[in-house]
């Protein structure tokens, strides 16, 4: 099925407490490279014909206006699987 | 500053009623198209020096073991950024 994948992050500026729990959960494990981690959300927008163009436009709006809050996240990336 | 980023899905064969409610959203926006929404997972490991293949091995290992709940959720990509 053809999908548009819509990924969204909160703001670099922001604190992801989230993140900072996983991060400090990964450190008591081993993994002491991994300097930060951050979690977002990966949307999949599916449909039953293929993706065209103004498909692609609609998911950034649809991204911008109603999956994501704008006052702390940013749509990342927009692309498409057929 | 490197990133790998670990993404993780609902299994297909689940329910996803967060992901059915944006849909039927969407649909009453006018979106007529998108037959299905499925929501997941979008984790940055950020690293302050260039990732190697072992780290990719271990981002899959930790995505699997300690990021995702196996029973519902698959890791369904694992890429990395410079």
């Amino acid at each position: 099925m053809p999908k548009i994948i819509v990924e969204v992050m909160p703001k670099e500026v922001l604190l992801d407490p989230a993140g900072k729990s996983v991060n400090n959960a990964l450190h008591r494990k081993g993994h002491k490279d991994i300097t930060a981690v951050r979690i977002g959300k990966r949307i999949e927008l599916h449909f039953d014909r293929p993706i065209t163009d103004k498909d692609l436009e609609e998911a950034r709006e649809i991204g911008e206006g109603f999956l994501s809050n704008g006052v702390i996240e940013d749509v990342v990336k927009i692309s498409s699987e057929n």
